[in-house]
């Protein structure tokens, strides 16, 4: 296994979206130009969703336009449909990612649609990617839990996986969207992917709401996971339990990584340092504890 | 192995010693009176420490002789010295803790003691103690990192905690007081010490600094312990980083063992009401996550 592995860092999108206090254009593209400077590969930029949906999000394609974009790293944006792929396309995005939930009930309270439909609505997506030379990476949610149907069974999560990754995304987020899982849950949801889908092409995905992402985390890498979702400064709520954590810190991660002898190519002071900048725009404390004991000891 | 984890709640000891806002005396015995009804079976209740160290615990004497102390349940004190043995015996104290640390610089800066005469001040103690019928349990701490020295040896932990057990102390904490470690470290001195003592004779005992403490609580679980210390709330700091966060939530570490199917019978939602409640005395939000999630969703 690889020493190496890959942050995507979603602080700029799924954070975000989920914070109450919104952020300006400017700010975002500050943001993300600050991120790119701490040696992150991926850096989730935003998403082109529609602004009724997310207003937060409106200015996708100005912050997309923005942004400083460096050579070696990648900025993803989320797109829900064809037409959020085409206003992505129309700024020069590269790489897009779709996203769909493991649980049934998920789907059908969210977007109004089955798995299934919500898979076949990304096939123009996917089709039109592979001829434009753009990267698609999936995202499957509730993979641990689900607000209204509770329990996903985990052949649902295996099938949604493995539906994306034969559609053509080069990679699948395993999303513990509402923080619920513990570590030998979590490792047996990754294996049960991985028996179907080579593990290099798994990620995985963890919020930090019952602070049990780390060790979700941990787990995940031992059994040979080796690219994590994370959002600097903890950002992001959980829209499910209003005033619980959010997604799992990046710093956090980072710490982790550097006592497992794992690289992650990241300056970790650089990155806790714009992590707290991000709570100062937010109105708070970093929601990251390394973020914090950094602050202090510094 | 068992699938009974004890907690060891050092909320009203360790938590309390390290905020900055005082807890009157009442709400001290209101405390761990609230978490006497939890299913908890290990509490500790305070210091007898001398109040010209530690202002806050000034009150142990009052303390402890207003709880009410229930049949099943220990309630354990630290003691420093024969001074605060005597003075725990005169209220009635049937379970008392020594602490030493694992770091040479750390003895010698907190105690001016080296760890050899540490040691030496905690024989009359266990002599007396096993004289009188009363429990001692052996703390040991900085077994991960130091303020000071920075690295500890394994072989100085090991040393630290054989020498105690073999004093008489029939279970030795072993303590990240710091905060610093990461999973495979915290294993691997789990399991020095283990090859030394049995495993049923060791507890593990972590800080939040880094977001560390579900991960390194998780993966000692997996090498077999099964006693815990944690304070409800996440209370108490760190007195080496202000700002810092202090203990491991006793509300993450019971949502842990809930999903790793242990079984510590404590009543979740009660530990986290009390959590709260203490948060309110402090002023601030709790520090459990899943103290945070619960309130939220209500």
């Amino acid at each position: 296994m690889s020493d190496y592995v890959r942050i995507v860092e979603v602080g700029p999108r799924d954070g975000l979206q989920n914070e109450k206090q919104s952020v300006s254009t400017g700010d975002k593209i500050e943001l993300i130009n600050r991120l790119s400077a701490t040696g992150l590969r991926s850096i989730e930029a935003t998403s082109f969703v529609s602004p009724k949906w997310i207003p937060q999000l409106a200015d996708a394609a100005e912050v997309y336009a923005g942004i400083q974009r460096r050579p070696g790293i990648h900025y993803p944006v989320l797109v829900p449909n064809e037409q959020g792929y085409d206003r992505a396309r129309a700024v020069g995005v590269e790489e897009v990612a779709v996203f769909t939930a493991a649980s049934e009930a998920f789907n059908r309270t969210n977007t109004n649609a089955g798995i299934d439909e919500s898979l076949a609505r990304f096939e123009p997506i996917l089709r039109r990617a592979a001829a434009d030379g753009v990267r698609v990476r999936g995202y499957v949610s509730t993979v641990l839990g689900c607000p209204y149907q509770g329990e996903v069974p985990l052949a649902d999560v295996v099938r949604v996986a493995r539906a994306l990754h034969q559609m053509g995304c080069y990679e699948i987020s395993l999303g513990d969207t509402i923080g619920v899982g513990t570590p030998r849950k979590a490792r047996a949801m990754l294996q049960a992917v991985a028996a179907e889908i080579p593990m290099e092409a798994l990620a995985v995905h963890f919020h930090d709401t019952y602070g049990q992402a780390i060790a979700n985390i941990a787990t995940c890498l031992e059994a040979g996971v080796r690219v994590v979702d994370s959002a600097v400064s903890g950002a992001g709520g959980c829209p499910y339990a209003k005033g619980a954590s959010g997604n799992v810190a990046s710093e956090d991660v980072v710490y982790l990584l550097q006592g497992l002898g794992l690289d992650s190519g990241v300056d970790l002071p650089a990155l806790a340092e714009t992590g707290r900048w991000l709570a100062g725009l937010l109105g708070r404390a970093t929601a990251s504890r390394t973020g914090q004991a950094l602050a202090a000891a510094g």
